[in-house]
């Protein structure tokens, strides 16, 4: 399948990917944000849905979006024990673009999913503060890194170095080409499940992982459609390997870009499009292509770490330069 | 709020019920169907949802419309273990209309809900047939008798004599009357709980019955509104004095009529309308009242039945007279 | 039904409740926390669950509850917009009372209930701290205040004051008494559709509440249990009027103290006592009975509220007072 | 992972297998069923959990399931347009051994899963009758057949003969081997997709198949572990190359047979053993492995199969002599 002229979620126009990272000896951690929209997204929600792959995680905001199908605030992404505050930030961000919430009218709901990056950073110190939140948002751009950085910056994909990967698809319909596009923040995987070295290496040690999945897309979608679109996330995640560990923390949320729900109304009907449930197979395709894709991202783009207390992750490079040259 | 024209479902235009009936000394059951609308609804699907209050039940078709938000059959009620024949028929029936179906196409989901008549009905005889659906089918009419009739010849509400009950509310958007109508099979509470009666009747038994609501409706409605109005039909329940008890099959399913899917797809995208959320109260209210009234005419249009093994319930009518009037 | 000796929460042993409350002139808010276990509960975790009634709603937690069904951490309520702030503070109590959290083991899922208090409360200063919480948290007690306290401190409840509500009954097994408790953040509901003054009243807003349900229980059961009794809980709301509104969060939290889950196993199996499926009817009974009296006593503890903006709630005791003699 | 003595279902013990096969020139169906015990099902019940991977399907007797966590019935598989005539043969064959249901007790759920063999059967004819059914009971046993049989008789995998496959893994927990087994009737996939055949054949047909996968073990855990594993069961599939497309009914149901739950209670508490939620990877990958082997057994047990209209399935094995020995 065709890829966007990025390879990444950003090809889905309006979209933008912001990242700020924390690096120091025992701190490797950090925040990175998805701006769906251009727009105040609160005023203009967009149509979104959300599956729980597995549900030992701590990502929040999914409730409202599955009652009401809507999305209106960007996506945040951090380490397990730093949710709360990267929220409260983020509820923050809001007010201060949207000065109706909680007096004129209701109070917003926003998105934080988390992985545990415990093993490379001291995830106890809970480093992140609210001022890195809005670092990220202000990096936020088409172009923008992968691997260890931001909320990737000390997480494990197989036991190697994991983070942020991004992939994307197009997909032809009505004789016109919509995007797909996924951010993961990867963090999952036992390196002897890992296909490429499949039964090569060993390791007893239970899978403690998680990986969220960020799809976005400017096909015109319900959110019974999009959430569909999530549940096929498992499998990318079963191809490279993974059996959806009991520690593990698997969550996708999609969006569509292709039209607004506004909070306000003026009419008591809204005019919607969708795609043809018997059209859905290509974007089911297309969504596990890309979601493939951008793990195997996150473990390219990303680099050794050595974290807290001398713990170690290579890059999926160095592991590949050890394993056929004999090692360093 | 005001009601429909015949405070039933089938004010709701293009729906027609019908009713077959088995009434002998045991036998005291039958079937009920909903013609959602004069199309091959196969191929004019319409928009769909469903919800399991208490799932203590045997209802049959729910998973499809649960996935892909579409009803494509009639919706048949019966007793609980005549599922499968009903079902069978049902499929017959739409090979009959379709001679698309299972050969040039896919199959088809069928709809069937049941409650539980043993008490007074024989139900191990299984007496109900085929024919006895086709019956129901062709019996199918925008006037149509309400209380110990088809399936709800045998069923027993609040210890009292329950059944088919119907209402139905208007509610005005963009200044156009839309209608919502609800039929349902009452087969559930005990008498003690009944609110009129409260704490003036004792019973110890545990409450073993069940409800099956159909809720139509011509306001244009996505399948995760639809499902929203299905959760809001445990509070007639409540009000008349249910506790959602454990042996009860409390289910829902609502459709809207207001637009169609087409099985067979000329496009790739589909234009579809509906309701902006901030209205989505009054839907909520009309169908609770409308539900909550459709239970209470299921016992007023009952009547007094001596079923299997001289089981009895009395008509809400005969009880109230016994109450009132020192008994018959 | 016998209610327990407090009719509280903490009539089920080992549960303590918190309060930190923030009144000034715009600010009428603040932190409720209910302690389950005098025990570390996260090495020694109770056995839980939660239901969505209505997802309108930013609780946090429930995901790790459903996918595991335990319960490890205390359970806090806030306003909405303060939810972030909260969670990072259960987050640091627990690391404080756990050296392993993060570093020798997992991370720890905290789980915060909120509800929008915005018409009393400035909701947008965010004026929770963490060190609110910590001090809900040394607060916390048998003996705890209800009605305009602790997070109830700003919320509403059928247009009156509303806010913390408790209530408890006993349920006989086994010929030994167990006990129900539930504890309440009231804030839905319009004043026309509360029972008792049902159609004397008259508005036209929409709803635009929410209501946190914790249900505590000495009673064995399972998960998959607790989850059918949180399902229940729409039974009390619909009882005293509520329509289960588009703009509610409506949360049922459960668990049960019968017996703990260890965190760190020493065996590949556990031994679990759960309640026959055929008693659970009492429990559902006790907790609907529980559940309503609590939400009476929140608007029968609660005091008159002059708010921000000179926003007024008034009691329900002020407004039977001006109902029925006139006015003050 | 070590396999089970027969590699089948029937290693755990006390399940047995047993089909019915209909075969001429336009028919290609049948019936099978699993009988998970010697005992009468319904008085002593097995806990019991499903899982929808895809809901584009019919299979009947999960909402029960679901909400009780118990198995009371055999499992029958059978095609699409028959489910009704296998339900009813179901309740009857129940209403038979056990003259309590549906007058002394409550009715009885029964549990019919389906795939779509239209492609070679003519399923049109709904053939199948509840002596079939009757036929399959009689022939249960520990040693069964495996391929084009039974309710596999029409099925198509990847575009090749599918149908009944089985297989089972071994896991020791406390000292003691435990087993796994899991019989799928496999009929989903398509050839260009199929991993062996990656990208060697095209094809732009969309997928329409389905699998149910019956997953049974003597490991004691709880409904909501069993779901769990259900949920795990999109590994296999996605391994193989399906990527759960739209027309698919791909159900899981699992059950253990370590302790049975009585319909009739002499106590109002249960005593339950389950696994420690740690060592549950290892049932995981377990059920993973076995579901795949199943899957490649319902191809390789599969014989090349001439269908309604000269449709054709040819069997891997055929394939696979075609593709290297230039054909027949």
């Amino acid at each position: 399948m065709k890829k966007g002229k990025h390879n990444s979620i950003t090809d889905v126009k309006g979209i933008r990917v912001g990242h700020c990272t924390l690096e120091s000896e025992h701190l490797h951690t950090g925040v990175t944000v998805v701006l769906p929209s251009h727009d105040n997204i609160f005023q203009n929600k967009l149509i979104a849905a959300s599956h729980v792959i597995n549900g030992f995680g701590k990502t929040t905001g999914l409730l409202q979006i599955n009652e009401l199908g809507t999305l209106e605030s960007p996506i945040a992404l951090t380490n397990t024990l730093s949710v709360g505050t990267v929220q409260q930030a983020l509820v923050q961000y809001m007010l201060s673009i949207d000065k109706t919430i909680g007096k004129e009218t209701g109070t917003v709901n926003v998105v934080v999913g988390e992985c545990n990056d415990g093993y490379l950073n001291d995830i106890r110190a809970c480093a992140i503060t609210q001022q890195h939140v809005f670092e990220a948002i202000q990096n936020a751009n088409i172009i923008f890194e992968q691997g260890s950085v931001g909320a990737g910056s000390g997480m494990s994909c197989f036991e190697m170095k994991g983070g942020i990967g991004s992939g994307s698809r197009i997909v032809t319909l009505n004789q016109k080409d919509y995007t797909i596009g996924i951010l993961v923040l990867s963090n999952f995987g036992l390196m002897k499940d890992f296909i490429p070295f499949h039964q090569e290496c060993s390791s007893d040690i239970l899978e403690q992982g998680s990986i969220i999945m960020v799809i976005a897309t400017d096909i015109p979608m319900s959110s019974r459609q999009l959430k569909r679109v999530c549940k096929r996330m498992s499998v990318p995640l079963s191809r490279l390997g993974s059996h959806l560990g009991n520690g593990s923390g698997d969550i996708a949320i999609a969006f569509s870009t292709a039209q607004v729900i506004p909070h306000q109304y003026h009419q008591d009907f809204l005019t919607i499009q969708e795609i043809h449930e018997n059209c859905i197979d290509f974007v089911f395709r297309a969504a596990i292509d890309a979601g493939e894709e951008a793990i195997m991202n996150s473990l390219l783009y990303s680099k050794t770490c050595i974290g807290r207390d001398q713990h170690i992750r290579y890059s999926l490079k160095d592991m590949m330069k050890n394993k056929y040259n004999g090692g360093e």
